[in-house]
């Protein structure tokens, strides 16, 4: 007697996926099936190199293949400035606005207490020391505008602050309770030139 | 200059994926990379063996990984009863009412003319062959009751009685235009006893 293991263990693989219940993994395991199996494959190969080459940024925490990223490599930007972020996704909406040329690091996370995220899941240690490196003058805080967001930005600004560090907050003009991925350039432009 | 390829090439293979654009393939990248490696390459290699070990029964054209599937091979189900089914996530809502014991023919997709698909896309000739093996005494139509569904089971009908077979179709108790892998189990089960 056959199984369909196979098709099973691929309708598991995809639930893995955020978002993804049984029938969406199930439709999705079907379309590339009868579809798209070379996008299937093209997918395999890339989840494999990616969970196996991507690692974090010595500098910033983003993510990268090699042991510095690209950004902190660029003797382009400014690194007198750091802007601190929450994921890699935050730090690309900065970067589309164009209106910063300084450098970032990315918390990969917030201080989240009650999901038990405390300052070292997100690296505060390594934060604190790459932004008393001797070149950083101004530290930006760009966390979004949620009351985790928030209470990380304060418990980084206090900490840097200490440290004798200028610390500045994004501008309110990004809305209250949204996540910056998905506000408007030109509002997260605004917010940048009005920093306070 | 290091470059983030495998980050990129891992989100474009997300979008092979139906229903997800760039920014959902953004948020499941970062979601794997920093909290769920291991679901990667588990997703990675369910992948590449379902895309290399997964093929179409040769009896009744699910998937499978064996020559015949293993309800092809049940010597418990009812050789004379043959139920033709769109998809297999169709023939598993039917499976699921626990009404129905005969064999199926999955015809992974269904007539559609403005989309190009005709009767050698969905193997209507296999399905008629299958039909007339000298055991099939009924064949249920169990395609969707949506306008592509309902020619679908016009056009395969015809040609089943034109070579002498009793062909039913499931009873109106399927809410006319939804689609069977969404319909709860009693409604598919009332139209499995009431087929005409
Ligand atoms: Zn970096
Ligand atoms: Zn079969």
């Amino acid at each position: 007697m056959a199984h369909d293991n196979a098709l099973e263990a691929l309708v598991e693989g995809l639930r893995r996926l955020p978002g993804v219940g049984v029938k969406s993994a199930s439709r999705m395991a079907y379309h590339l099936l009868q579809h798209d199996r070379p996008g299937a494959q093209l997918l395999a190969q890339a989840l494999e190199q990616a969970a196996t080459r991507i690692r974090h940024c010595a500098r910033c925490h983003t993510f990268t293949e090699g042991e510095v990223c690209a950004t902190c490599l660029d003797p382009r930007r400014d690194a007198t400035r750091l802007c601190v972020v929450e994921t890699p996704a935050d730090q690309a909406a900065v970067e589309r606005t164009g209106a910063y040329k300084g450098l970032y690091f990315v918390l990969m996370g917030k201080l989240s207490p009650l999901d038990g995220i405390g300052p070292r899941d997100i690296g505060l240690a390594t934060l604190f020391e790459r932004a008393t490196d001797g070149q950083v003058q101004e530290v930006i805080l760009a966390t979004n505008f949620t009351a985790e967001g928030e209470a990380t930005a304060h418990v980084i600004g206090e900490a840097l602050r200490a440290r004798g560090l200028k610390v500045t907050r994004l501008a309110r003009g990004v809305p209250a309770g949204s996540e910056l991925e998905y506000v408007d350039l030109g509002t997260i432009a605004h917010a940048l030139v009005d920093r306070r």
